[in-house]
């Protein structure tokens, strides 16, 4: 497994089998299952695969948590090359925001509601370093999780969009056994916090349950789920949303497919989940 | 030459040998000698020559002159033909900018002058479409002109920023024998307005010879392009520049590398020109 920060160096590595296909499997790091069933879809798709591993800054507003989201490369690395992985692009700063950068990407009226309402500024910061990590590596393949569902929407537009020559899979999310959606930041959840965390997908299936019991009306599934999250006494609701999985615009009435999702705070640490309706 | 309105073609003939160098020559059509010069050197330097044919509307304003512009396919397609292009890919809008199309590419602080502060949304559209046309054709070097100084810059910026794998290449400005500089929109001067218009290089070159006669004072180098264009009854000055190369910024005084750039309306015909002095 080749492991480097140099851009120079992935591309020697990717174009010396021109004809190969590759996956991608973007990441910032401290890996858990839900990378890893990407990875493992990936490596079963390509010829070669390769991963990366980058705490993207632009993604991060000044007063989120990206100096404590947590960091574990050795450990990421391990379970990278165990899992056959042929490249992974570790890049600091410094190559990927060098003095003088100053173009970004944007998607416009998919980034507006749900996190972007939450986090104006976070999906013009991922889909500028997906951008860079598709040109970096230009994979034939990259794969994204469900888990992040606006994310998985905007990266698509933007392919379609921009016409990169790039396949966008979506994988399912994977969850703990209590339901919670896997996630990096789980780990920086209180043991009190941590137990708690599952109202993310209790809500999500109480809504889910109501709408299969006949309630087509959008408050009222949006109130449910928010009902649900104020049942546990850490937790703090950001938005609940009963939206349109291709607009994300949300529903007033329920007729037709529908993508569920929330954001919660425990303490500072913001918890995101959602599930799709597909009938 | 194989000519195409569609992408998948273009990936099909682009991909039927990866291991090719592509030059990549994108144009608005209508083409002249300065288009034909920077065919020319693509042809000599790759293997493989695409060229691209698309009016494209997100870079003019509503007020500006698309649809106007000059179009002549079959007197473009002759004429790359004739240099040995293999690739013309003629794409209409529904092809560029299908129905729910959102995404765009900018570059911040170099957009913000000169042709910027005149027009400022053209290069947020140069720069989604160039992106676009770089993924489409994925070449392994990109043809510009030196006549849109700016837009060279900008799109330097760009393809390393968004780390395009692509070598952006920048060609001299070619003119007419009385110094105008080659422009599709020159199609659109009467006799008058074509006579006057020469007025653009005399004033860079007037500014040139008074900085090397030591002036170095960049309001009185610009003062002199301005006074220069007002000796011509039928040109309206829309800005003189003295500026950093690099930077775009306008310099108070001239004591290195200097960009001459003006822009003048004739009617409602508006011509760019400019001169790079290295020292």
């Amino acid at each position: 497994m080749i492991v480097t920060a140099e851009i120079s160096e992935v591309r020697l590595t990717r174009w010396a089998a021109p004809a190969a296909t590759w996956g991608l499997v973007p990441t910032m790091g401290y890996l858990h299952e839900g990378h890893l069933s990407l990875v493992r879809r990936a490596r079963a798709e390509n010829d070669r695969l390769a991963a990366s591993i980058y705490v993207n800054p632009t993604q991060f507003a000044p007063h989120e948590d990206l100096a404590t989201y947590p960091r574990d490369l050795a450990r990421d690395l391990a379970l990278l090359e165990a899992e056959g992985v042929d490249l992974v692009f570790t890049p600091g700063d410094e190559v990927m925001y060098p003095a003088g950068f100053q173009t970004y990407v944007q998607v416009e009226q998919l980034t507006r509601p749900l996190e972007g309402a939450s986090r104006p500024t976070h999906f013009r910061g991922v889909t500028t370093v997906v951008a860079k990590l598709f040109n970096v590596i230009q994979p034939t393949r990259a794969y994204f999780g469900q888990k992040d569902a606006q994310q998985s929407v905007v990266i698509r537009r933007m392919a379609a969009d921009l016409n990169f020559n790039v396949e966008v899979i979506v994988c399912p999310i994977v969850r703990e056994a209590d339901g919670l959606a896997m996630s990096s930041r789980n780990a920086r959840l209180t043991p009190e916090q941590r137990q708690q965390a599952s109202v993310l997908h209790e809500a999500l299936y109480t809504a889910m349950t109501a709408l299969l019991d006949g309630e087509q009306d959008g408050d009222a599934l949006r109130a449910i789920m928010g009902q649900t999250v104020q049942t546990r006494s850490l937790a703090r609701l950001d938005y609940a949303s009963a939206a349109d999985p291709l607009t994300l615009q949300e529903l007033s009435q329920v007729r037709g497919d529908v993508l569920f999702s929330l954001a919660v705070f425990f303490g500072n640490v913001r918890l995101i989940d959602n599930l799709l309706v597909t009938r």
